[in-house]
């Protein structure tokens, strides 16, 4: 009987053995893909993609087993050869061929020159080949930083006492209500795809007091703009046992403390490959919304035209006014007005005209909402029965109410968007690998 | 101008402080939900329930802010006392309680008696007053032990050079095809959602060549047993640059390791609430899928209906014969049969009516599919017209294999079923937090 026993041990040499001291003159086995040939005469250079990097290997006529014509670009394959010391290739470092093993080639040539160094192409054609477009070592390592925010979004909130949960994608019925919805059949019952957590994270909060989820939402908002997606990825927290929002805004401003330690830390390749400088987060403005939309009015000479919203222009000079006043890259405006807020948001006793609520700008565009939540059973019920909506579809959520909820708040953040302003990209779409948008259902 | 610069410290006592040496005879100020009460006369014992566990407080008559009868349970509480060794106490230690403030108050008394140890009602209320029931604390330990499986297959593939990646789960064609996709209308196109992340998975290896992704899958499938879920969690990863698919099974064998010392260090709390014994993962057998029925028929005089299918009683008395011959919890099932397999599986070189696949039994429970795929462009182009299966759909998917690939292969873990094994429940809808069935749309 044959057992496993444990991961197996390759013949291939480690990377960081490869780049590692005293390595060089030794011999080396060396798997990837062949990301560019330069011929040179006597040498070709056959630059090797890996998922660590880039690798420069040497072919010497006369000296491999195969001829240089039998190589192609996108091929893969497995190399063997000693590494030397080279100043001018990438790591220091190159390995001359000696062997040449062929894993698999290319039924075609690449559509897009992935080999260069910027992906010098429309956003369309990379969204159309985007499988062969991301394995351009700049469009690669966007999705790299962004691996970053989600993992230390979990690794923060775990330390903070957050439980994970998975909760269904399916429901009877979303949480933010309203038209954009996508609505689908369920063994023959109406059903949609969930708008966002909300519901379940909150009923969670009464299991686990602090619980997250990562995962896929749902829009199906009319929107074609640079910053609109129609499914996404969000970050979303739900605490109990809050004095105040505040607390949530802390903690994400202890989030974002987190992830660019752990970005500066294991991400450092990544952002001096894309050249991003990471934002100021160690104090964050927090400014009221009536109060933001006067400065911004003051000081642009703009006529405030409706106070009870925030017009994508003012979110931006929002953005614009905090880093000129305090050099501030993040913003939370807080107490959005009632009628924009969901019917689950707590109204300020000072003021039921607004919310004890909060969204966090980034260089001015909107990456998180969140806010402190009614967890009063009747409070709730007035609130629905003030708005006119109907219970149907929402009766465990409210009988989670009835059963007694710590006060409570959380956000979701856009990871998309999150990602996008950190790399200062114009266009959400960079920062998602596979879009889905009023017109994009493919790859 | 207010400003924000990190996580707000609390006046309430830590958890680790309350329970940590020297702590006994200090004050201290704990917030939770009232778990239950016991009246003795003089006294009242009101236990908290807080994320980290129950904790006894005392009331004595004469000595608090409020009078005992206002107190019930459900409400949410910060209390203020004095903290005593008891040993008679679940931690060693009570609370003596001097100040009760109410958070929160339920407006009806609970459905369910969560405080009793083990939650006395059937699975059918359990999962009609879900928010409620996982209240009880045996209910909820089961989802943190989730949470450490899903944290423990993440952190392992960070270590081994994994991409962690998010795919859409809309899509314009699913994976596996056939009838057992859900379908919605996607901005007036058909659509469907994702039965797997498997060809985004498969395109990103050309990227990353090492990914993996933890997300919902979608099956419409129409089987109400105790082991289908219709939406699920499904731990997928998929690793370029194989030489055999014996290289996946190592790394699933890796990631149980891992996964069961995780549980150890950090979850033993919730596995003694629970009783688990951990299974063994030190060396798992492989067997040959023909070789198993083989086995399986003789052992237990059973005839081999169908050569090329096993049905639910073989897998489970597969299980039942590697735990008697060789006290092993987990088996691998190899070489399915190809036309059991979807059209990207490898077929065996050696018999091309098998595939380089295989199946991961726990307790006789299928809880994993995996293999090696079809890297080869040609051979994926042929393999689609042998099925007489259209390529409209698919087309960046086949275009990713045009432009070059590696010799690959991965696996789907199900959450649900693997939680489920590991805690020894019957129905794996005891291992979903919110179930989706065919009757199940809410909550």
């Amino acid at each position: 009987m044959e057992f496993l026993d444990g991961i197996l041990k390759k013949e291939t040499t480690e990377w960081e053995e490869l780049l590692g001291e005293d390595f060089a003159g030794k011999e080396a086995v060396l798997e990837g893909a062949v990301h560019s040939i330069r011929r040179m005469g006597d040498v070709a250079f056959v630059i090797l993609r890996r998922r660590e990097g880039l690798f420069q290997t040497v072919y010497e006529h006369g000296k491999v087993n195969l001829p240089i014509s039998e190589i192609r670009e996108a091929m893969t394959l497995r190399v063997r050869g000693v590494v030397l010391e080279e100043e001018r290739a990438p790591h220091g470092r190159e390995l001359r061929i000696r062997e040449i093993q062929i894993l698999s080639a290319p039924a075609e040539p690449l559509p897009l020159a992935i080999d260069k160094w910027k992906l010098d192409t429309s956003l369309e054609a990379k969204l159309n080949f985007r499988p062969v477009a991301l394995r351009n070592i700049q469009e690669r390592s966007r999705f790299k930083i962004q691996e970053g925010l989600v993992r230390a979004f979990r690794d923060f909130l775990y330390e903070q006492g957050f439980t994970e949960i998975h909760t269904p994608k399916i429901g009877a019925r979303g949480a933010e209500g309203g038209a954009n919805m996508f609505r689908l059949s369920y063994f023959h019952r109406p059903a949609v795809l969930a708008q966002s957590p909300q519901f379940y994270k909150q009923m969670m909060v009464g299991v686990f007091d602090r619980v997250f989820e990562t995962g896929p939402v749902f829009r199906a908002e009319k929107h074609n703009t640079k910053r609109h997606l129609n499914e996404y990825t969000s970050l979303d927290f739900e605490m109990g046992y809050i004095d105040s929002f505040h607390e949530i805004m802390a903690m994400e401003t202890g989030y974002l403390q987190y992830a660019m330690e752990l970005l500066k830390k294991d991400y450092q390749k990544e952002l001096d490959i894309l050249k991003v400088t990471l934002p100021d987060t160690s104090r964050i403005p927090v400014v009221r919304f009536d109060r933001a939309k006067e400065l911004v009015s003051e000081k642009y000479k703009r006529p405030i035209r409706n106070p009870y919203d925030l017009e994508p222009e003012e979110e931006s000079l929002i953005g614009q006014y905090f880093k000129e006043e305090y050099d501030a890259d993040f913003v939370f405006v807080t107490h959005y007005p009632s009628k924009k807020r969901p019917f689950y948001a707590m109204d300020d006793p000072e003021n039921e005209k607004f919310t004890l609520s909060f969204d966090l700008l980034f260089h001015g565009l909107e990456i998180t909402t969140g806010g402190q939540r009614i967890h009063d059973y009747g409070m709730l019920k007035k609130k629905l029965a003030d708005r006119g909506m109907e219970e149907e579809g929402m009766e465990q959520y409210l009988d989670t109410f009835k059963h007694g909820m710590p006060p409570h708040g959380g956000l979701g953040i856009g990871l998309e968007r999150l990602t996008m302003q950190l790399l200062g990209e114009e266009n959400v779409r960079e920062a998602c690998l596979f879009p889905r948008d009023m017109t994009r259902l493919e790859p």
